[in-house]
């Protein structure tokens, strides 16, 4: 048994260096069980918001699930137990402090709950899955998730005295009873900008907001 | 026992007509299971593909992935076991027949999922759902899939007699080391149009051209 993101859990060591293994570092790497990981990891996510929150929406379900598996919880979790010092990296990686960016590390994470479903299977992946993510769970607050996105984005930001998210819409098609929006949020401070689309300009800003929280550093969404 | 798309199912009553009954039909409808059996679906494909194909990269069990789960795969499966006769629906989507949707139906064979999870569990959800969609997981074939997506895509519309889909790039942002491309990929003499977003023009096109497939009526992509 090894302790693996503070469980106890058995895997065969070729697959857990398999799990830590950056693509950088060679053919023989994390990228496939990342791909499973992710799924279970999604489905774990859903079932215990599905059983906890009886009285949701599939909406409200959806987005508390995306605040808990967004990349930057994930690479919270990795940091809270030092896995960067476990991964394996390609040189180039390792000299670019890959061991402490928040995707690498998030990659890490998820496959390393697919090699925990591959080697044990669902109800022990599950169950490690729940135990890893417990701190995490037990501070969901459906109030502060369910804000809408574009709500929560400007507070997150008016909070760090940042200017309010741009939205531009990009194109407008289709027939009245069949429209389709494409919008664009910006946040030119940060830099970053991300692009939606819906069937009305108010659901296209609300997704853009939304993948906005998700792309903000971790620093200023907590 | 009742049998349920194909299969012997043991399903309470209850929870078998909430996976039925369409948000157009009142408040006890199969969001929430849809939201449920989408993850399990993802995750039950997801695990078959990277037991069956060791060889294929992450990407290229995502495309696959990605040709088994879509809506128009599902609406296939729904239509094979006639799905439609049991669906509830209210009187405005009945009328404007929403029985014979592809999303309607779709979403009815994700609750079923869903419910099988909720009331089975893991193992007898993931034996449902392989049987269901064993004639479509054995007509896989990764040649064809595997393609690149605007190959496809292009392939596709020329044996229709259709026109080649146009990219326009909508925005280009960011440093030279972190571009950021918005594109669109329209197929006009079918009014659609869809976009997405990549570090380079290549990948945003080719993530575009994937996403039209998903979107093409399934009489072009057979």
């Amino acid at each position: 048994m090894k302790t693996i993101l503070g469980q106890s859990v058995a895997l065969q060591p070729a697959l857990l260096k398999q799990a830590l293994t950056h693509r950088s570092a060679g053919k023989k790497n994390n990228e496939r069980l990342e791909f499973l990981g992710d799924s279970i990891l999604s489905l774990v996510v859903s079932e215990w918001l599905y059983r906890n929150f009886p009285t949701l929406s599939e909406g409200q379900l959806s987005r508390l699930r995306a605040s808990l598996v967004k990349g930057e919880t994930l690479a919270e979790v990795a940091r809270r137990y030092q896995l960067g010092d476990s991964l394996v990296l390609g040189s180039g990686e390792l000299k670019s402090g890959g061991f402490d960016r928040s995707s690498v590390l998030a990659d890490a994470v998820e496959a390393l709950f697919g090699a925990v479903l591959i080697e044990q299977g669902h109800e022990a992946a599950r169950q490690f899955i729940l135990a890893v993510l417990k701190p995490w769970l037990d501070k969901i607050d459906p109030e502060t998730n369910l804000k809408d996105p574009k709500s929560r984005l400007q507070e997150m930001l008016q909070k760090r005295a940042l200017p309010l998210p741009e939205y531009r819409t990009l194109s407008e098609s289709g027939q009245d009873h069949n429209k389709h929006f494409v919008v664009e949020c910006a946040v030119p401070p940060l830099g970053l900008k991300v692009i939606s689309e819906g069937a009305s300009r108010k659901r296209a800003e609300q997704d853009a907001a939304g993948k906005m929280l998700q792309r903000l550093p971790s620093v200023l969404s907590s």
